[in-house]
């Protein structure tokens, strides 16, 4: 633990910096509209692995402090070599850490201070789908359930709210809930 | 590259294991159904750590060779550390990887050798939405665009045509473009 302590800071957020980068996108929307991208490379078989590195926000082409790489493959159940999560798994982790950033966010924002964040997310999925034997059963999850312990200094309702809050600011939870037109362009030869 | 060669593998996918998985599920289509899991643990501010290990199929629970872990973050830009990709970022590689591991195994099982398979996933979002500075303004996505390079021993028509097999297939893809339902539940104190 490094976060820097000071009178602005809550749940390691720096409240000052949050309620002044919320000011100035009011006083500017267009710093709003980001792009992030991942470039992916197969290895062999199901392997493949992602870079994450640049991305554009704030009116400017940016990059993270580092490129962040990502392995993907299926387990030696699912005709893989398990050096990495499958895809799919990769998904559930994202929809955990995007409602933990909102709900640490939010807390900060609130006044509460958070001593404990963990969470459980499963998806429910049946693979006669992917594998093309029963045109019933859909490729994605059927369902995907996700259980929050959440530890503070507020009562119980509150960080419910908290919660509930995150929920409805995650972008993660819209992608999974709602729709996303996905185009895919092939350069192939 | 420690991929095995033998007469049944073809872009380091063991066609044989495959077709007799798929064969095995034919007769048991009870095997198919899989229940993925991730499990996320708050450190500070936006960053959280994910970690992926056990999971449900064929009839049994079961854990990857090893545990993976992984962190998210927001850039300083958005009020974080950047310890780690964005939860949206981790969304990309996800749905990369899933086209991606689907069209090598499309290709192996149609007898399609290839060389290169490389992507670039981007999406666009406006943060107006998850700022809850702009009502009009979603939280996710606004739109994904995935560029695919593939090279093999096909015509290019029958490369886009695994692309577009792997598509009609994908787990991530269908997710993302159609809506799954996400409960939450939250043990609060």
């Amino acid at each position: 633990m490094t976060a820097t302590v000071n009178e602005s800071t809550r749940n390691g957020v720096d409240t000052a910096t949050l309620f002044a980068t919320l000011d100035a996108v009011k006083a500017a929307p267009e710093a709003a509209k980001f792009q992030f991208r991942a470039h992916n490379e197969w290895i062999s078989g199901t392997h493949s692995r992602g870079t994450i590195y640049g991305f554009y926000g704030v009116g400017a082409e940016r990059t993270h402090e580092r490129a962040f790489q990502f392995d993907a493959d299926h387990p030696a159940v699912l005709v893989g070599k398990d050096n990495g999560p499958t895809p799919v798994e990769h998904l559930l982790h994202a929809l955990a850490a995007c409602l933990t950033a909102g709900l640490v966010n939010i807390a900060a924002a609130r006044g509460v201070e958070l001593t404990e964040v963990h969470s459980e997310v499963s998806g429910d999925i049946d693979l006669n789908g992917i594998l093309g034997l029963d045109p019933s059963v859909r490729n994605g999850y059927e369902k995907i359930a996700v259980r929050f312990t959440v530890r503070g200094d507020a009562p119980a309702e509150k960080l419910r709210e908290i919660v509930e809050q995150s929920r409805a600011r995650s972008a993660v939870f819209d992608v999974i809930t709602n729709s996303v037109p996905v185009s895919i362009e092939v350069d192939a030869g």
